[in-house]
């Protein structure tokens, strides 16, 4: 079954980033020919006003807002730092250009815009997000990190130099890089109808190799440990645009539950944002019980898997049926266990035994 | 100018690989056979039969050897280990999979072939490098650690399921994954006339939207951090097989130059292999010198950069004029600086000032 998307969602977004951007420079242009001292209101990130909603299934703001305004000298220096950053955003956005976190730390710089570090300078970014209620990614401001995805989806690049030209994502059979060009392209066809998503580069090569995108019609994501946002977008956007139903693979500790938790309920630090979270994504292991069943090699759990996994037990996005059994079932029998262990049954053992019996449950 | 590669070098190491792996395993059945008790030779590792050759430019092994025999109770279990690994490197070979070094240690247990960890597993994987003259790679075993490239370089892929597929190395403008496929890829067309390694991704992005590698007409290979040891193998194949100049591009402060190093001379952990210098390539920066010449924002070194630095005057890979007296600049100055600092000047300078004038001054 070939999902076909409806086209152009990346060009709408970006000339949505655009307009936005240009609509926050007009504010603060129009408050100074008024004469009025500039200012902003945005939703507060504080923890106290964090909360998880239980509908949306994400971490979300709640009602409580802020203001910056130049009218208070303390703000004064934020308040610039968030227009430049915005002004910078616009010149990226404009110019096909795009920047790392560092890098916008180091351009502020030439404008005689002090930042006393880069964690400064992140943090004027989040407020340019939460002003906007948009993703740096979509002004074009990245992380350095990058994962990797392969499967039968045809993208079109929208990046200067690439606009309109297609290419299919089993082309190059180590993973094609998610950097800026593929975060921005958009999905022109998918003949895969499912999206695994994996935690560890071992397995994603092994599912290469063994042909499991081909035998069982799936995209491949490799997150390379807690996925950058970038890669949290992009399988939202597998879900929704193509429909695709996506399964997230990952170690059998509570740190892979972790990542599978941020995949698909988002994070409370991203709580400002609401197109990182994939709530209809299935965890698909390795459950603790899965460690039992396979008879797969194990390690002990340390204190601080303890102490994570008791902390999850407090955490909404582990409420659910599964969650809590298996959490409870770490806790019991004690042991954790990585991707890799599959190996001790054969390198073709997971894609031939594990997966097809874990998609049929899941199904 | 278009550097055409002599074919199938890849194809021809492949060969050379299971060749080397069955005559080994020939070696140790004849000796079962005559009733022997099987052993074998390999050179010291050890530190004291590693120096530094100034001829080839790098590090090797001397004439030391130990032989490891199963007639000693205590090298049974190493002799046996490096047997068992041996032939699970012929299996990889012959069916055309890869493992990581993980994947072996959890590999062997499918055998009863115990490694206490894969500190174990590894150490013995290394035992066979030096027992064949063989890089792991050779033997498709990988690390999971993944660099990048990108440029007007036409590869012929070797591996199942993409025997003989070619791509271009510009096509995927976020960057092509340097993993097993691309690893043993053969080199079809070269129209690109130099290579620049580049340290950090913001700076191999910058360059690829930049259009760096065509001004330049380059191939950029992004390493993040210390390179693989299979992207060593990858720069040293530019080199060697097309007869490119390779240019290499850190971060101005002791731990770049020291990725530049073992990209040149190789280090002294892989003295027991030839193939992972590439002793003709030019550091580029960045120097100390260039700090104070292009006026870049820096921050003050700290004790561990400048007993590093210390320790490099004793090594011999930085005997050289440029890096000794480099190494004194940065003693002299005290200040260390990063690529991204160039944004400073806005996001092109680097290309449009600094490239070109340190690539005529390398000329």
């Amino acid at each position: 079954m070939a999902a076909k998307p409806s086209r152009s969602s990346i060009r709408r977004r970006q000339e949505k980033t655009i307009r936005t951007l240009k609509t926050f420079g007009r504010e603060v242009y129009g408050q100074i020919q008024k004469q009025q001292f500039p200012s902003t209101k945005m939703p507060s990130r504080s923890t106290a006003n964090i909360r998880y909603d239980e509908k949306l299934r994400q971490y979300v703001l709640g009602e409580k807002t802020v203001r910056r305004t130049s009218r208070n000298i303390r703000h004064i220096r934020p308040f610039t730092q968030l227009v430049w950053t915005a002004d910078f955003a616009y010149g990226l956005k404009s110019s096909g250009k795009t920047s790392t976190l560092r890098d916008v730390f180091y351009s502020a710089q030439a404008f005689d815009v002090n930042f006393a570090d880069q964690q400064e300078s992140d943090n004027i970014i989040t407020d340019l997000e939460t002003v906007l209620a948009m993703a740096r990614e979509d002004m074009n401001i990245f992380p350095e990190e990058r994962s990797e995805i392969f499967g039968d989806l045809t993208i079109e690049y929208t990046v200067p130099g690439y606009e309109g030209r297609r290419i299919n994502l089993t082309m190059h059979p180590d993973g094609v890089a998610v950097g800026p060009a593929l975060t921005t392209a958009e999905f022109v066809e998918a003949k895969a109808d499912k999206v695994i998503v994996i935690e560890k580069g071992a397995m994603f090569t092994r599912f290469i190799e063994e042909q499991a995108y081909r035998k069982f019609n799936a995209i491949l994501v490799h997150t390379a440990g807690q996925p950058p946002r970038a890669t949290r977008h992009l399988v939202q956007r597998l879900n929704n645009e193509l429909g695709l139903p996506v399964y997230v693979f990952c170690d059998g500790d509570p740190w892979g539950m972790s990542i599978a938790t941020t995949i698909i309920c988002g994070s409370a630090n991203a709580a400002h944002l609401k197109e990182l979270a994939t709530q209809d994504a299935r965890w698909m292991g390795l459950y603790s019980t899965d460690i039992q069943k396979y008879k797969l090699p194990s390690e002990k759990l340390q204190n601080v898997d303890i102490k994570r996994l008791l902390d999850m037990q407090k955490d909404p996005r582990c409420a659910g049926e599964l969650w809590s059994s298996q959490i409870e079932h770490f806790l019991k029998n004690r042991v954790k266990c990585e991707l890799e262990a599959f190996s001790r049954y054969g390198l073709d053992y997971v894609v031939k035994k594990y997966l097809p019996e874990k998609l049929r449950a899941l199904a």
